[in-house]
């Protein structure tokens, strides 16, 4: 480990939550350089929707490499990008009724962002974007000013500038509508809240804390935008590729947003975004937006291999079942430990448990990671154990790893019951 | 051709320079899928300076991939990475004297760039910074408020925020000194120019239209930052990685920025970005930069390949011979057409003629691409043709290539002359 | 009227709501060029507290003329000056226990709040400023930035920047804690409201459509901001200088601000506005905020003799009294006319009527003009009928305005029910 | 003095350089509390061109104070604002062949610049402004933006936000040509200063250090801003009102500004402030922009009265010759103390001696002050012995305080001399 500490910046994160030097990488398994197995409930953060190193995508690569196909092609045209493009249309938008048109941004999810804001600024002629409580949508200076926590922030870096942050669902308590209150700032000319050229959401916040907003405040949010022409951008870039169980994550709220953000696991692991937008709002000129890796071909090989996941509906069916177990599980667990206080949250297979306790949480990652397990924490302190498995997932590896997880919470209560009583542990 | 009119959006640009649906590249050559065969002299605006699918760098990344090598690791440690760094300490820093800490941003430039700012501003405590006339650093919203270039922006993004722009090198003709006009605007406090945290700088202005900084030009640059505890940026983004005729751009001017912006090329074509930063400026908390794909891990078996380049003299050796053959025979093609009125500016492998004429440029760009070479123009308005080609390329395709450059401002001034005298050609 | 019409900006107002030339004035009397008498229940819009041309301070004024006292004094020491900040001292601070340091700034009081703005800034080293929904501050950048009608923002005027809105109290119904709601905003690190240098707020919204914080509500907000290092600056502009019935109008609620603004009725009438500041915010270097205007000792002397009304208790008693005039006579108004669906707020001498709906609101400020009153509407949209008048007016005159007030309405109600009946009036 | 210690802010700046506390004063004279008698050169800082207590204007204010004028009038129309419109239309614009629409605005200068820049951006629907180096247009938001010197600015402040900053004539030495410099800014879309709304400059600098723009720049700057659409404000807040000769400064270079800025000696120390906007840009809703002391009429009368000033060319010529005896006794002066190395500057009757050494120039302004002159310094950093006295000064008192001026260089000199050579004076 002495190379990164002796050169890597300090800002390094998760190589000091998971301190070993990995290798080989299969499915759901990680093994590091003294081939200790791994089980990974992080998946990447969602980049690694269909695993490790899929066999089909993997070949798909090689043959690719082997046959010198063009890899880094800007934005011309390529026959992976054509073949990309053409997979993504028949499988993905003709059954959904959907007639986006697709641009390639930068290859990772905050260039998307970068871009749908400055398309819907131009497109309405309005600065202001409205975004929600506990939002990430990227730490890049543009979609900094939407991102909710200001650990991410400094004073130095200049101006927040032209956003404003309105209540997610749920995050006053049930008892509040926040949708009421967005409607009452945009009708009331003096409220302060200037008319935003778009609004930006997770339909799950994963960053933030696992917090799933209801189909019904999706939809009020969708007909707010429309009543009072603002653009509806829904950042799919962590929820998107199946992640809740369908293909796009708003789908299960029957809405069609104005832009969608997508990216992570639409590469397959590979660097790779994409800005979804109805076609009226294209309003760029040629080049008026460009990035040197909007061309990554080989993750155009990757992803076109991937979706053949979603040629028929065997794979969501599957998320739904894993979804299941998952959820089963997770509850089981905690009725087990009902010291441990913990809420569960989540949808198709991504779920949270919210200690409040951001010690606790983070605890459990460790103790977890010293049982061979990856996972990770989430929220605004890291109060909530965050599970991101891969959607390919097998049930052996599920049970192996919900195990894992009881016992490492079991353990960690025995130290602070331990504390608490005064023993030495 | 029809899926990309279909559903890519209006902002794709190469694509209509370049009409064609490329399958299979080599080094410096490219192949349509009707096999027809191209030269490249834009080498994926810089990205490929090691040539296109290098049988060294191909073969590791085939191995990596059978092996199972872990591809996407966010910033955990893997031996892929673990190797980069070594690779890079050893080859590249020891032998300079460099003691930079590195930082993995998100994979492109401009999140390289927005990294840069965000830690200059931070540790300095000031939020105003300094670019150039011309400069280009990239679109997101970081990155766009110190790129000069007014097509790029739009009134609504909202505010253009703390950059001050300073006339580059030669901007306003020999006569002028801008670095004493930029010591003046730092001496006197009522010059509207506030102090910066840092300035941002090319040493050869790549999309700007192939400006080379002078040595004398860049030291005083470095003298002034010393003086006023100004951090010094170098982006070396399209002028590092061997373009200029050393691993880094600036080592000819014999300074030590404080920060340097590492992508293209070091990834050999395969989306990766590095800040390089003096240790005492690495302030920050772990985790609070971040990015998802900023542990492409078969772009670091790909640069640690490509880094062996450096083992020797002898590239950069190569590197000084083929761009003098480019020196050479560029001058000789300017001779011979007069008329073109062009002017030629360059250093290592990277040139451009001025044609001052934006239509001129692009249509010998048009007509060069009919006789199968792929060239790009740059500056404000287009109006500079600029070689950039891979550094790997053998000197039987540079004077291939340059044959049809020649060949292509023949054809275009003889049009060009047919128009004048009123006779359709 | 030509000449106004020939000459000035589109932008004048009142012209049009009170057509005529006006020219004498005395207490609460207006004359226009043709000697016809207006009762004014405006005041200036709350400048002229102590009426028109009140005769002590207007003998004052004369008296220092035919001195030759120093009229425009910048901010050299004089004796006006130094006699207005004695009876500041003596008859303002000194009695409730107040240690403010006073800045004269710039004569109006968007300069006050202007400065109040920039030193909490640079004292907390935070940019970021919370203002109320419906807040107004002035129109000058910094403080419209924390107005919060968008009537008075333009896209182009540039950024918003570094504000963030909350509900007033009572903004979303009395069932919404709008403190709970900016406690949770700043306890969480991830609401996307960033710790501000200070909260900026009104005891009783003037423009906004009379407004009337509750006491608890204002003690929360103090508690608020002791507890998260906040500065509360209270805008005392419009609701001062005994409009509320104290000569702060924060004292009912007995919480100590760390700045006020001071301007309209300070003057009586003549340009003056001041920042009081406790003593340890007062980290200024000489001259750092200066103006030209900020000495005007007209406004000084006139300032020392009405600061004689707070000698006693008499004045503010009065003001409880004729207050009470006021809410009674319209409570009446309200009951006899209940078709007018009016909703009375107010303290001490401002009351507001809310019709809800602009055009009732301004017909019936129109109709009391052409029966000899001027008074204003205010609110979001102009909806809310707003009492302002002069501190000193007398009972009899409140009379017979009540009297205008209610004959307006039942005027405007009879051409509404005859349009409603389609008859023509 | 200890009122002023105990109560004001520290932000106080000329109760410092002039430690006395004033009284009376009378045209270029004014009177301490102990009656001892100082000469004014420096008139309100440009605010008292017609001198104090100027007996006419005096006369006309006392009038309508016992007439019971009406004296805060909002911007409802009178007698007296009818009265000045006219004056200002038949003795100024009408001669001039101008027709500016006027909007009167908060009555400090700094609120006329806020209101020329937000409508200057709303018209022309672009955020950019560009403004000069040493510039100094006020300290609001808005205003500081476009003021040149960085002591007035606070990182906290927030935002810089939209200008940019051009040498201004002379800044470079006069082999220079900063106009060419800016016509290639804006020629260029890659220099990285966008297209501004509008250019806003002094005609002399006063606060920056009197400097004097050449009729030739100032013209050039004006076809600049004509071919490319720009709008140019002239700030004539100091230089305007005859202090450079004419009534408006630019008036010597033939040119015609968009808009103009107007305070200071319009009202003849009374707080009073205008904006002058050619018809076409007259395009504010009513209300737009707004003030409460945006009718002070008892400016309006004194104005309408010094206006008469302008009834003949008299005036002009005594600003002429006066300004020539000015202009021939410093130079005299200068000549007599070449070690003083001073370089006089100037016009009209604004004169500046710029002595390189801002400690030379503030000892000269103190020893002036204890021989009973009252004379300021200007420049970034207060290097400039500043000239502004009452454009009404008589010969005697000019000769009398051109005695003091001498007399002080000589003293200090002589201190400065002894304390080189080790003497103690």
């Amino acid at each position: 480990m002495r190379i990164f500490e002796e050169m890597e910046s300090e800002v390094r994160g998760y190589i000091r939550s998971f301190p070993a030097v990995f290798d080989v990488a299969r499915g759901s398994e990680i093994f590091d350089e003294h081939d200790n197995r791994y089980i990974d409930f992080f998946a990447g953060a969602g980049s690694l929707n269909y695993g490790h190193n899929n066999p089909a995508i993997k070949e798909a690569l090689i043959e690719y490499l082997q046959h010198d196909g063009i890899v880094h092609g800007l934005d011309k045209a390529t026959l992976a990008k054509q073949a990309f493009l053409t997979k993504l249309r028949d499988t993905i938008f003709a059954p959904r009724n959907m007639e986006y048109k697709v641009q390639f941004t930068g290859p990772t999810g905050t260039n998307s962002v970068e871009t749908a804001l400055k398309l819907a600024r131009m497109v309405k002629g309005r600065s202001n974007i409205i975004a929600f409580t506990n939002a990430y949508h990227g730490l890049s200076m543009g979609s900094l000013a939407v991102t909710g926590n200001s650990f991410y922030r400094d004073e130095s870096y200049g101006v927040r500038a032209n956003s404003a942050f309105i209540p997610f669902d749920g995050y006053l308590g049930s008892g509040f509508d926040s949708m009421a209150y967005l409607r009452k700032l945009l009708t009331d000319q003096s409220s302060g809240v200037d008319l935003p050229a778009a609004i930006i959401v997770e339909t799950v916040q994963g960053e933030g804390g696992i917090h799933v907003a209801r189909d019904e405040w999706l939809q009020e949010l969708e007909s707010i935008c429309r009543e009072f022409d603002i653009l509806l951008i829904i950042d799919d870039i962590q929820m998107g590729n199946g992640r809740t169980g369908t293909f796009f994550s708003f789908e299960r709220a029957g809405i069609m947003p104005d832009m969608v953000t997508v990216s992570k696991s639409i590469g397959t692991g590979l660097p790779m975004s994409l800005l979804l937008m109805r076609p009226e709002l294209d309003q760029w000129k040629p080049g008026e937006h460009t990035g040197t890796f909007r061309g990554n071909n080989l993750a155009f090989v990757a992803a076109t291999k991937a979706l053949e996941y979603w040629d028929t509906p065997d794979f969501a069916e599957g998320i739904a079942y894993k979804g299941g177990l998952f959820e089963k599980g997770l509850k089981a667990i905690l009725e087990k430990h009902p010291e441990a206080c913990g809420e569960l949250r989540g949808v198709g297979m991504v779920w949270g448990i919210d200690f409040s306790d951001a010690g606790f949480a983070s605890s459990i990652s460790e103790e977890a990671f010293s049982r061979n397990m990856i996972i990770e924490t989430a929220g605004a302190n890291g109060q909530v154990l965050k599970f991101l498995p891969a959607l390919t997932i097998d049930e052996a590896l599920i049970e192996e790893g919900l195990k894992i997880i009881d016992d490492s919470i079991a353990a960690v209560l025995k130290v602070r019951q331990g504390l608490r009583e005064g023993v030495l542990v």
